[in-house]
């Protein structure tokens, strides 16, 4: 049964990017442990740490069938050169289509892009890779499982995960907490 | 040694109230469980899970020696009617002094406030129990550690525990990890 699942590393204080779209403080754990988490992509393997890798194994290993994103994280990656590193196929939501869509299918509705997105899916889960979408789909009742994954900062100010959310509260499960290095895995259900 | 230790329960979008000062989203774990902690009040006593028990007890087991917070906690709990549950002395930042201080000591300057609260405290802990003055203190550099005791609801708005830092990144330690009923206790040292 297929699940929406909205993932991102946020900071203690609610940020997922810097001011800047800069990510360094949130992605270090991506980097800093003794095991080896191979992606699609040829150059680019995580070195994370053992609870870290337990956590991220099932999207590298086929768990996440398609992937739906914002046309800014689409551009600032270049389209994450044609593959992303789960190796899904990438739906983004955008008023615009670039001249480039490196292999992505672009759609100005993010209920449509949802919608071609279960049916590439199939069984599998489905990755929301964007804050605003995220928020879309909580708002529309359409997503059914958040995970932070909290870094141990405070940023200040940048990019919220969580923001201008219409229909609030979103109550939530009690989280399944996974301890990595320089991060803490928490997934809860929307309930 | 005396640690400064600031701890609120937060929803993950990073409130501590709502827009109106309420907690009711927030608090529900401090009556959801089985296992009772006696407060110093004598009509309150917390009914948590096992887990939020173990958390909660040397808080008030005489662990915390002072607690410094704003004026708006203090008037909203009427002075906590002369006596926090934790049973400690408390200290206000206020740029005024009420009419009724209910035994409290009141401070214009939030670092003549810890100043006076170490002189209390020993070497026991000090608690700080508003946002603004955790902010301060932060940026003063004068804060050991965070609690966060993470609920599982998005708030959509309100008052953050986060807002206005003026030093930024602040690094934290990874937290020791408590998973209670309906609240994730987080405890960060900053580093």
């Amino acid at each position: 049964m297929t699940k929406v699942i909205a993932e991102m590393s946020m900071s203690l204080d609610g940020f997922i990017a810097d001011e800047n779209d800069g990510i360094d403080e949130l992605f270090g754990w991506y980097g800093n442990g003794e095991v080896a988490v191979p992606t699609a992509v040829e150059h680019m393997t995580f070195q994370v740490s053992p609870a870290s890798a337990e956590h991220l194994r099932p999207a590298f290993a086929g768990a996440i069938g398609a992937l739906i994103c914002g046309r800014r994280v689409f551009d600032l990656t270049n389209g994450w050169g044609g593959k992303h590193p789960i190796g899904c196929p990438v739906f983004v939501v955008s008023h615009s289509v670039p001249a480039d869509q490196h292999g992505a299918a672009f759609f100005t509705d993010p209920l449509e892009a949802l919608s071609a997105a279960r049916k590439e899916a199939g069984d599998r889960d489905i990755a929301v890779a964007t804050p605003t979408i995220t928020q879309q789909f909580l708002d529309a009742g359409e997503l059914d499982a958040i995970v932070v994954s909290l870094v141990p900062v405070l940023l200040g100010r940048g990019i919220r995960f969580f923001d201008n959310l219409a229909t609030t509260p979103v109550r939530l499960s009690d989280p399944t907490v996974t301890e990595g290095r320089g991060v803490t895995h928490l997934t809860y259900n929307i309930i």
